[in-house]
């Protein structure tokens, strides 16, 4: 975390995020970090869809034909949460943290997408045997390593 | 926390919430619960003041007059979060957790409001000696007895 904060305090670019399954985790961390408040915007823990829909804008289609743990979703976050803050990055976490299946997809499945103007890269996780905050820390983790990939 | 989320799941209302200086950590200690995601909707984690004004919509008259760390503030915060996301309650956090004082404000300064869509209520914190987490976690417990004292 503090590798991408004096990155982009060095760039001086900024980034927001947009969770779900993480549920704030990301802001909280960062946000621990002193020099954070340059370059860090804020983030939308978009915990329940109305949330998403309604407030970050993904569309109802898109959660209707793929569901809100997709690949698709896990785009559209990222991408509104960047118009809507207009920051350089943004991060958005979406996935199936249990203890309930959510739309028949497996308990441990999760997609993270990073994306910037000009492109995006998504990530799919797969992790049976985390319980609830592993989940989320993990989350984190393969978001921190896919941040320091996409600024390669 | 176990006892909002309980008192919520009970009672089948729901919360949002806009978090500045706790910069997201009520968000991902709720969603740490199991049974939150029933009554949680989710957060602004409105770090920076551009994420206030453009995304939750705070007047830019009310950062000039009073500053981000006043009461006013933490009342729009709050009754826009509740607008805007359909909660029953919401909780708004706005403080300077240092260590650069703003708005030639005191550093450990901070406002926190409860409110639903009949009343609402604000308090005023006032800790010279913690540090950045202390000052967070302190801020949600705050919360927290506030909640309860709101419901009574």
């Amino acid at each position: 975390m503090i590798k991408l904060v004096n990155y982009l305090n060095k760039t001086n670019q900024t980034i927001s995020t947009c969770e779900s399954f993480t549920g704030g985790m990301f802001a909280n961390e960062i946000t621990n970090i002193s020099g954070a408040s340059n370059v860090y915007l804020g983030s939308f823990v978009s915990y329940q869809n109305s949330f998403k829909q309604s407030i970050v804008g993904v569309g109802e289609r898109t959660i209707k034909k793929y569901g809100v743990v997709s690949e698709e979703c896990a785009i559209e976050m990222a991408q509104n949460t960047l118009k809507l803050t207009k920051s350089d990055f943004s991060i958005s976490f979406t996935g199936n943290a249990g203890p309930l299946a959510m739309e028949n997809k497996e308990i441990g499945l999760a997609y993270i997408c990073i994306c910037s103007k000009s492109k995006y890269k998504v990530v799919e996780i797969n992790e049976k045997n985390m319980n609830r905050i592993e989940f989320k820390e993990n989350g984190l983790t393969v978001a921190l390593n896919l941040f320091l990939d996409f600024i390669k």
